[in-house]
């Protein structure tokens, strides 16, 4: 693999695109493919596959296209999907309930291993083989449990306080469902955001405007 | 406006990111930016930022920067968020539960107006002050209320099915958080995906390797 920091983060952003394309290959049954077909059915141009695919030392041959198993393991392993680390949940209403229980979410690499809510109602319940604690003890708990990530589903309006207690005691990163941003005041943290605001704006552009899907 | 098909789909894609940001800038009282300054809190470079917005014709005063609430109203028009189309939920689950309850989403173009599931325990429920119907009357619902959109909370399995339906009864768009990929069988319709599996990949990598957050 070349020097992680070569690679720009629109390659970074495309590569679990891949793999989710690799995977429905396989499932299909389909263990051989070029740069051709695959950019056929990703829609971007074979040329682009073939750039994305060099920067991490490509994975094809000439004239015999990838090999689908070896090719997504190779990504899975980039991803970092191959390892698993340690993850918990905090904020266990609807959205918290409903990424805790997909299963095929949190096997990309995690294993849930708390969940914290502050709401009485919900505190003492079982989501996803794991009950769900008092907020207040979410201190504790890292710094006992070590989790590398949280998956953050609160209001925007108590997340500041979250980042601050995760960020002293070492969790990682935070996948980030809240329309807080963590980004300026935790700096240390990775994060990722899920901005399910700009994706229904998307689809409102699409829908006045004329214009082609995206295909992703 | 520039002709709609002359717009980039990378350009489309961060316009609910600037509606974002300058959204933020309002909340905080900030009533006029410069390109350097948005480019600072948005991490992207300042010529990025004129090349955008001059793709919709410019905002911008040389020398006085932007007038943020007149931007903000301006991409809203092209994103189509400040008129009011009609909206469904199909899958009144955790994750359908959610989306629905999450008033700040809906309101960025959509108003919901029919809620669907299979279950008999969510049958009949309510939610965001509706009615959850069986989905075995969704066909009817469509045809009599045309809704513009629908959002695809089922699992994968029972994605298709639910598809046909929508396409026939001529719903225009789908935001869609099922895996099932719409865009092959219904190429009539606008698909918006919300990949969360990609999202939890993409923070396995910057867990993994040392790289900067991406800043969206």
């Amino acid at each position: 693999m070349k020097n992680d920091k070569n690679i720009s983060q629109s390659v970074i952003n495309r590569l679990p695109r891949y793999y989710r394309f690799l995977n429905r290959l396989l499932e299909n049954g389909i263990t051989r493919i070029s740069s051709a077909e695959l950019s056929k059915i990703m829609m971007v141009t074979a040329s682009q596959i073939r750039q994305d695919l060099n920067c991490f030392g490509g994975f094809g041959q000439q004239g015999y296209g990838y090999n689908v198993e070896a090719l997504r393991r190779e990504i899975g392993e980039i991803l970092g999907i191959n390892d698993i680390s340690t993850a918990i949940l905090i904020g266990a209403g609807n959205l918290g309930k409903a990424v805790a229980n997909r299963h095929d979410l949190l096997r990309k690499g995690f294993k849930l291993i708390g969940a914290f809510d502050s709401s009485t109602s919900v505190i003492g319940t079982t989501l996803a083989g794991i009950q769900v604690e008092d907020v207040k003890k979410l201190e504790e708990f890292c710094l006992r449990e070590k989790p590398v990530m949280a998956i953050v589903c609160v209001p925007a309006s108590a997340a500041e306080e979250i980042g601050k207690i995760l960020n002293n005691c070492g969790v990682k990163g935070i996948w980030n469902f809240s329309s807080y941003d963590f980004t300026h005041d935790f700096t240390n943290l990775k994060i990722v955001n899920v901005h399910l605001s700009d994706s229904i704006m998307t689809l409102s552009y699409l829908l006045k405007h004329d214009v082609e899907n995206c295909g992703d």
